[in-house]
């Protein structure tokens, strides 16, 4: 039995709120559960050094929680001066994640920047960053169509990802921060609206996990991401 | 003529919104009109090192803006690997003013850390954050006493803060970031609801203004300031 | 009674020394006092990125206590890897004041850099600084003009800055280090020599102060300014 | 056909050397074609902490490549003044694998820091890492029993890691350089010698990969792995 | 014939002033010629963490330019964040000299840590440090015994400091910086007033220099070291 | 009586091991006993920004252990976040030495940057870096010759190191850590084949030394420096 009474399968309620800040060209609040992250996507000319000169555009992420996103404050990355491992891991994966979703070469030499804050955390924060991010990255991809800057439209495939994991034994999808907190694996899938795989990341964090767990995690990931490409495609229409 | 319409003396719709986070011991979410700032306010046992022993409390703040809070993109503090000039005055300027609503002996030797983090940036964001910051830390000497931490209330008087300033000429309350580029005099004023100052920060940031025009504007915020209080008794009944 | 006898208005003994040390195209040593300032003036070509291709100068601050300025040492910055908040705010806060005292225009695509290093610490090390700031800027115009970068003087006026406060209840002129360590309020007035504000900050350190209180401070502080004026000419005559 | 002409399940040749080094507890060259990881084992007295107190041990890593391990040289990680996102989460995933190999209650309050140093890239240098880091982390705990500061064998079981990918189109093993610069997708594979999984990590590096290609990948990784286990085994005996 | 017309072995003009500001427990201004370095020792209770518990004390320094001691302004380090090579070489090299001149377990467990802040420099900063730097303990150490902090007088003999250098071929002493910026060997001695030798660092700068000239180089700096002694004795009679 | 038993003049057995690594221009792996470095020489077009348009080269070095090079493991300088005064100022002096050997203006608008990785010590390995970073420097010149990036042949003259001390009253050659943790006086010396000076570096690390001593110190490593050129010459060949 899960903490929230949910079957193993059973998402949280997931919602996407788009132009949720007024300035980014494109701002959206993705919510699971209790989880609260804001993706915002930021359109900029140009691209970095070591891209310059080959006709192709940048993706990039950063992610960060605020320090009071979760039960006890952490400390601020600002403050210490530099962002820890956990950090950089996340916004590495994004971003990724997020240039595996689009055609670079139609996004021509300009970059996409998307910042995805935590405002709020209980579980699955990296997921939900980029399952919200794709929907912001949608939006900035509009503007820039409608401001002229792309002729052709550069989105492949949306994307979204799910945590999923061992839960008292059983896999379960979406884990809230009371499950994944006592979890023995861990696993982070990123796939695209066509059914294929962008990242998979499984970790035992308890007792490691045999090959056919790893395929039952996977089954019931790609069951809730269905759900979510389904609730990306209400939150555009 | 204000872009926005308003009297000089008007104030933007001030809202403010408690327990917008669920798991700080004061979570208040501020809007002064489009600018809208997340204070939290956690509580920890024990002082910093250089407090130690005095049983005396402490209560400290730390400021950021989210990287797209602001029209064009700002880099990241923990990206770049340090908080810049601005901020670090912001938040000295926000922690003095919080400890002076405070008497610390009351506080025991407690710290109440508060964390205002710029959601979105449309002028007057240090002021808002205080005005913010002060409701939140009520809620987090409520949730004090409510545990048993404190036996009297350490509060001496709610503060607010206030932005005014000198904008095309007239003297105007509560700059919105329009006004604010264009100002030739920005002053943030800090007061007590028993109507005595904490600070006052006048800048002029193109001519210099005349001890007349310093009265001048002192006499608006006193007048906004007014307004606040009664926003933020109403927040807290 | 002031530790030092002064009358509540008068000022400390001030001096400044032109030629200081022998490279700098402006030297000063500036004191107030026990207070001693070394402000150094350094004219560079060329603009920073922000500024190019506006036709425009820029003028920019620096400033550090040496780590035994102070009854106790404190740590050196340069080994502790960052300037603290206090630092930013004060460097901050000269070169706002010296740029007010300057057309920029009229300065072309340079750059002037004050360094202030406070040899010895008695109080009020900002105001000193910004005073004495002042008289090196203007060598340091006077030397762009004798080497022909200038054509005219792009010095608008004067500027000079005094700190006063609230000690024993009473409002006093140009604190010390026992008076400032004890003062209820802590009040920098930035002033042009035509009278005008460039920058006020008032801070209650204990009690906070009310709006007369405010008017009597800044009544004392144009006081002593004037003096302050005077003791610039006679340093430049 | 690959670049060395290997078929596809076919790990390079693999080479663990002991006592590299003179100094640390446990010291392994692991040799993974022309990848060379110097893999040093120290232990230490105590625990970080966030352990201590809990009667319980912690194992740590750290990794690094020589600036001129690769083809062209990368900047020194101490001379830009912090570690890149890719070192940090290799580190984090070595270190992880590690403990996953070990009960850390049988390891007392002790501290393993396992240091993965890459004198040679040629592809695969942290499943390499790995490989070598369990061996040295085994001669330290032999090393710790021998001076009896452990009183059981705190080992559970051998680890090793392998990385697979597609290139070509075809599932391979062991990719090196060339082969992974060019694989659409690349997976590191962490397994314990009873066949249980620790972590798993894959990427699309160019197109998303199937259900079908992960599943052939992780056959391919246990083939493989099985190989390196037996190879742990002869430079242990 | 040297730009200053002095003869090869001359040394220039050196003056110590005692007592240069008020609150340290040594304080020195120290000029050789146009070179003015203030040394400053505070006397602190206790040792660093690596020297408890030994009855030791322990002596250490720091060195730093004033941004315009120098012909071109050079970055402040505190704003680039950190020390450079030069800085932490010299100020290692300042803390072992004073180290050599002191019985450390006749300190008791105190520090004694001396401020060596160049205001102008023209050459032989270094050298000029050290120099006023032993001064500046021996007063510190005054202080000491003053105060009943310690018993016997821990000083074993005074230390002076001189670079020497092959100028325009030939060996001359107490280089100014048009000098030193065109000497081929750079030598900087440091020795005890028994005439022996503490540190000797000679670099070749241009043509590499024979044993003979090492010899001359010696020779000459003992000479000029004769002198020091003789004018530190007289500043502390 | 020495620990290895070698008479007072005697070094320890020296190899040099060129090609030590695959992929840098010149690598090198130099042995004095048990300290082991490598030393990987690395051709890049272009200089340094101060040296451009000179239309010269340029030779710089960094120099780091391993954590665990050493008896007790030190902290990695990355994960600290910055670089010692020690490893500073060592890799200054190979640099300065490397550059000594080498005519600038033949090297063209080039640098070489050569990496010297310690990893294992056994004292002197900053002199058993600049030994064999000599030899990577010169197969890195032979190197750019066989490209055609060089016409002539920069190199002046082979340079060597030597580390020579005191030794329980006796002056020594190449000391090892045992000889080094109690040596009086250190002393490393960098020479030309030809039988000049680079470098003299000499710190009386407990009892000061005599003029005497100096110059039986100088003259012991010369007799070893000359046995380090012929090792050289015989790798070479």
């Amino acid at each position: 039995m899960r903490p929230s009474g949910r079957t193993a399968s059973q998402i949280r309620p997931v919602t996407l709120t788009r132009n949720y800040t007024c300035h980014a060209e494109g701002s959206v609040l993705v919510e699971f559960g209790n989880t609260k992250v804001l993706c915002n996507a930021t359109v900029e000319e140009g691209v970095p050094r070591f891209m310059k000169g080959q006709g192709k555009g940048w993706i990039t992420a950063e992610y960060s929680m605020l320090p009071r996103a979760t039960h006890t404050r952490s400390d601020r990355e600002a403050s210490r001066g530099k962002q820890g491992g956990r950090t950089l891991e996340i916004q590495r994966l994004i971003a990724r994640s997020l240039r595996a979703a689009v055609d670079l070469k139609l996004l021509g030499e300009n970059t996409i920047m998307v910042d995805c804050d935590v405002i709020q955390a209980d579980g699955g924060t990296r997921t939900a960053s980029i399952t919200g991010a794709c929907v912001a990255l949608v939006d900035a991809l509009t503007y820039m169509r409608s401001k002229g800057i792309l002729k052709a439209n550069p989105l492949k495939h949306m994307i979204a990802a799910l945590s999923v994991g061992i839960y008292q034994g059983v896999p379960v999808a979406d884990l809230e921060y009371l499950e994944d907190s006592e979890a023995e694996t861990d696993m982070n899938v990123v796939m695209t609206e066509t059914g294929k795989l962008i990242e998979v990341q499984g970790t035992a964090e308890g007792e490691p996990f045999s090959f056919e767990e790893l395929q039952e995690l996977m089954d019931i990931a790609k069951h809730g991401l269905r759900e979510l490409f389904d609730i990306q495609k209400a939150a555009l229409a």
